[in-house]
């Protein structure tokens, strides 16, 4: 290619706030541009990384067995209706009606439309395993879209689904496609850490985030640092220690209180540890039900853990007005003790206590009454809780298993696998084979995505300087970026026939045979492309015989003749 | 692969009623499904040859030095309202609303978002002239969609974008892309014919369809047996003859014509040819306008002319009741004579006359009257009509040029190429670039489609027998369908071994590995998959020492060894 014909010119300037990096490379050297927000154009440069990235996991994914195939986008809603899921996805499911008033949905992910296909078959024993996966566009509709490739509203994943006769079969899958991930990964440039995740609308009962540690990533995660354990903020444990359980149970007192709302103000006004008080957040969840969280002082509530217990789609936190009017207690000194005795009749209030609470005797905290605090509050005798579990946040610091600390990460999810067992084989009508015994019987099934917008984003955050980027071989748009110094007519002849040459031996070049731009400016587009190996052809070249080769990611420059360079990249 | 672990297997029962071959073949083959009307899954080996088709498109296309890229799904309404199309391609167009209110459209094509894109960058005449390409899923809201893949809502389309400073260099690419495709469609193993077309909801001044001959396909075109002209019908042309010119204009003369409605009774009545008589065809447009379009008695009415001419999106015959009522003429008895005296005040009609109605002296036809009719009506003295033009349906058997005769073919419609000229950037802001001279122009466009499903369709209609497929090689699924024969455990062995060395070799095989299947039905499904060469071991082979091999658009059969097999096949 020559860079005079490339269309997606290099720019010297960012758009203004651009505070991703990848962002700002892909757009600089042109290989992204923007349509609408979260809607990206990929330029010729960019569509060259994007296929190869897509061909290494094609490679990978077929060496595995899995086939490709591919669905429409538009899925009929009555498929998304058989799941349940155009309501539990609906915050972001983009819907459409055709003129005839048939209703689609613009699908995130493609599980009933994979059934759907399977279905339209006799599917029998001896034909599973089996697992088909497709590269297709998916939408989501994300209120928020910024950092560029890294949060988009439309973007091609590659998913995929594994359909099994039972569990055992699948955790084979499920493994065999895990270490498919971190071998694709790692041909990416790529290291990822695996772990433990929320499934978020997809369903199921585990699943795993492959992500790649940095810093713009909006993955949080907490891992030990010999790697055992690594896990989502969303769902990542950690040991709650008992506290004073030795300590005798003290009678219920009522105390006056003139403190602030906050923890700090309950514990300095009592002269107690902030563990000892009881933290009590009030939520209101989408069916208007009141949820009264309870934890330790000093550990913070968990909102995805919470949502998931009490099987809610949204939470947020109950108005001031609603704590009074509603719940008639006070913020700031809401308490579970005989709080369902003076709501509001209509009100439906669920108390669910972290684990955390169980640990602590004669805890302190509000009163349902301005001013006024409880001491000595103990759970089971002074009040009930309708759920106890985990909903605390796990926070760095804190222990796992065997007393391990755990350091806190942030990171870029670039794929995750999720089991499904029977999630949608269960809801979904005829998602079954034909087992031994002539039986229809369930399929158990897997699935599997990576986002190949966001996986090349990673790889420029991942691999770039403060020139451009520095694209790993594997992906590269092109092996060599060959240019020319000077306006020597016989170094531009020169420079012609070596690009003459490469393009007949298949040797990926661009080459950028601008006349009218200086050196300087040459090399800084060269570095901004970040092309793995820069070849100059110059009149000190030609006069030692050769072109001087000098890699993206090194400082070394050298002299080669010409049959040598065809031979290194042959 | 082995056939038994390939998902989508064959069936030996089609859908009812299916009449489209290649949507038979490829629904028993296992190469599609429908998901819903005019969408479908392309199962793997579908998936496989539509990889394929895509793979010849992009050499053949990056040969060119056209360059790939892509533009996201959802194109921002506000695109299709600078340039009107939101409205004139309205009736097929699905447009979509996502939570923040912002509209957008599922493209058809993608015109405005490549000009969009181009317009991010300050283009030069030194970066033109260039071609920009993608593969893309495009969507048509169609009221009807049947047959297959021949009649889709939804598929995938490279479409290509050219820009040019002028119409001299965009003749160049435009004459290259004709050549390409060709080429193209000659690789896919399809003759097709550059037919002369109606540009439809695209705009520009003219274009060519691609057309492979098949009776299931919806072009209809005329061409001379000479292959020097062919024209859609929608616009192909024909020679009208002068008839009876030297005849002296009579006096016209209202006569009491008691007969049916219809032409032939006309005829019949006034015992005079039916190329003298008019035919009156009153047509009322989406704008509730009425369209008088008359034309020598033996010709028909093009309404797709007729609809360009006076720029209407939409035409529909007119009612009698309208006719009555509104026009205050007899349905059957219509006359250009004196029409725009009698209608309704606020009624807006344009008469359109054919030019065959200028090759004829005193015609005769209806009065505005029931049974009556005027004879020797003649154009200019009697009427006059607001536009005269071509509005003639061509058909087999009229000539053109030279006297060439035209024969009717039909075909079905794989790929297009059209001049959009300044169409495009002349509507859209800022779609210039700046000239030698520092002057802001607007570009010169041209656009180039080519539909995969459709193309895959064609290639089956063409290439088959009454057993099945018979794939071109380019882009058969696999080279080698391997099977055996019997159950004999050292043939089994055997052909595992030939299939392990296939596959080593790189050389595409589907090895038919099922043991509790009948030869007749291995054979069966062989010939309806239609990969090129079938390999059979067997007890019979072995003692032979090799293997059988056949291919499948032929009938001979021989045994050949192994490493003959490999040599074969590299």
């Amino acid at each position: 290619m020559k860079y005079s014909k490339l269309f997606g010119k290099t720019n010297k300037t960012a758009p203004e706030d651009e505070k991703i990096i990848s962002n700002k490379l892909l757009y600089q050297a042109g290989f992204i541009r923007e349509s609408t927000a979260g809607r990206y154009f990929f330029l010729p440069l960019g569509q060259i990384v994007q296929r190869k990235i897509m061909q290494v996991i094609k490679e990978e994914m077929d060496q595995t067995g899995s086939q490709e195939m591919v669905s429409p986008i538009l899925h009929p809603l009555t498929l998304w209706q058989e799941t349940n899921r155009d309501k539990s996805a609906g915050f972001e499911l983009m819907k459409i009606e055709d003129r005839r008033g048939s209703e689609f949905a613009l699908g995130g992910t493609a599980e009933e439309m994979f059934i759907d296909v399977v279905r339209k078959f006799q599917i029998s024993y001896r034909d599973l395993p089996f697992n088909i996966y497709q590269f297709s566009t998916k939408f989501r509709d994300e209120l928020r879209a910024r950092g560029g490739l890294l949060r988009v509203r439309e973007f091609i994943m590659k998913d995929a689904y594994s359909f099994h006769v039972d569990e055992e079969d699948f955790k084979k899958e499920y493994q065999l496609m895990s270490d498919t991930y971190t071998k694709i990964f790692k041909r990416l440039g790529l290291k990822t850490y695996i772990v433990e995740s929320d499934n978020g609308y997809i369903g199921g009962d585990y699943c795993h985030e492959f992500v790649v540690e940095s810093s713009v990533g909006e993955s949080r995660f907490l891992m030990t640092e010999d790697g055992s354990y690594s896990a989502h903020e969303d769902v990542a444990i950690f040991t709650k220690e008992e506290m004073n359980l030795d300590e005798q149970l003290q009678s219920l007192k009522k105390v006056e209180a003139k403190r602030n709302n906050d923890m700090e103000a309950g514990a300095n006004f009592h002269k107690k540890p902030l563990w000892q008080q009881i933290k009590d957040v009030m939520f209101v969840d989408e069916k208007n039900r009141f949820i009264l969280a309870i934890i330790r002082g000093d550990y913070d509530v968990n909102e995805m853990k919470l949502k998931h217990i009490i099987k809610a789609e949204e939470l947020r936190h109950a108005s001031d007005e609603e704590i009074r009017e509603i719940i008639h207690s006070e913020p700031g000194f809401i308490s579970p003790v005989g709080i369902k005795q003076i709501i509001s009749k209509d009100c439906e209030l669920i108390i669910v206590a972290d684990d955390s609470i169980r640990k602590i005797h004669n805890a302190y905290g509000g009163a349902n009454e301005k001013y006024f605090d409880y001491l000595n509050i103990n759970i089971d005798r002074d009040y009930q809780p309708d759920i106890e579990s985990d909903i605390a946040m796990t926070q760095s610091g804190y222990s796992v298993e065997n007393n391990k600390k755990l350091v806190e990460k942030r990171g870029i999810e670039v794929g995750n696998i999720f089991q499904l067992g029977y999630y949608y084989s269960n809801k979904m009508k005829d998602a079954t084979f034909v087992d031994k015994n002539g039986k229809s019987q369930p399929y158990y099934m897997g699935c599997y995505g990576i986002g190949i917008g966001r996986t090349m984003a990673a790889v420029v955050e991942i691999h770039h300087d403060d020139k451009g980027i520095i694209w790993p071989e594997e992906i590269a748009p092109y092996k060599i970026h060959l240019l020319t110094l000077g306006k020597d007519l016989e170094v531009l002849k020169q420079a012609e026939m070596v690009y003459d040459k490469l393009c007949k031996e298949n040797i990926e070049v661009l080459f950028d045979d601008r006349r009218d731009i200086m050196a300087g400016e040459k090399f800084a587009d060269a570095d901004l492309l970040g092309i793995p190996y820069r070849i100059v052809v110059s009149t000190k070249t030609l006069k030692l015989g050769g072109v001087e080769i000098k890699q993206r990611n090194s400082q070394e420059q050298k002299i080669i003749k010409m049959d040598q360079l065809i031979k290194l990249f042959n």
